[in-house]
């Protein structure tokens, strides 16, 4: 298995842990992690913090340079606000857990030369499956539906 | 001249006292701003608290409906994150104070079905002609230059 996906599911399970939408996501540079976060949905009251961008924001401010030389691990397929933080700073690999659940931007981030990778990991597969049977309008209101 | 791009240019002003990126959006509902906010990198150090990030951050958990109904207002053309986030809650109107300083995704955001109006503000312009001859580092760190 790959830690850095392990890490990201970790993230998942935290946020799962305390409440909240179980998405997690890494940002990886020169093989160490420089941020890692989950959806802060519940627990920030935020509607922008998702997986994907509470790693970003924990990374910090960060050089053109590192971000353009950094992988980003996600649990589940990011949708297009995450998508276009990737855009805008370059990241150039995005290793996503599962894209059953939720299909994102993935065609949008192929076609800006962004390498996509599904994993296709079973236990990301199931923390969405089983949040979304019991929580459906938090889901929802997630994505905006 | 348009209450609502007053009030995003006012908050560009409020960032740039106090040291920060002069970009400033507000969200209407219903005729309401329900939400505004300014470039945060610097007083925050937040990678992902763009204006129009800020301004859908104070706005607070919103159900669809509402993002559905509502009008963006921006000082700036939204760059691909900002705009992704506009797409992923289906906010319909973009209002946008000038895009020569930076030509942000507006070509998505059409071919998504968002209406885009620039109206080219001077006001606008000329808050991010000065940063940008002033301080050319933090505003390509901002793009991911």
């Amino acid at each position: 298995m790959d830690k850095f996906m392990d890490a990201a599911i970790q993230e998942a399970e935290k946020g799962l842990a305390n409440g909240g939408i179980p998405i997690g996501s890494v940002i990886v540079h020169s093989g160490e992690i420089i941020g890692r976060g989950h959806n802060q949905r519940v627990q920030k009251g935020s509607c922008t913090l998702h997986g994907e961008m509470d790693a970003l924001e924990n990374a910090g401010r960060q050089p053109a340079s590192v971000y353009q030389n950094s992988i980003l691990y996600t649990t589940l397929s990011p949708c297009s606000m995450c998508t276009g933080a990737i855009l805008l700073y370059g990241i150039p690999k995005v290793v996503i857990g599962e894209n059953k659940t939720f299909m994102g931007e993935e065609e949008l981030l192929k076609s800006r030369g962004v390498e996509v990778v599904v994993v296709d990991d079973a236990r990301c597969s199931k923390l969405m499956d089983d949040f979304i049977a019991a929580k459906p309008e938090l889901w929802n209101e997630d994505i905006g539906v």
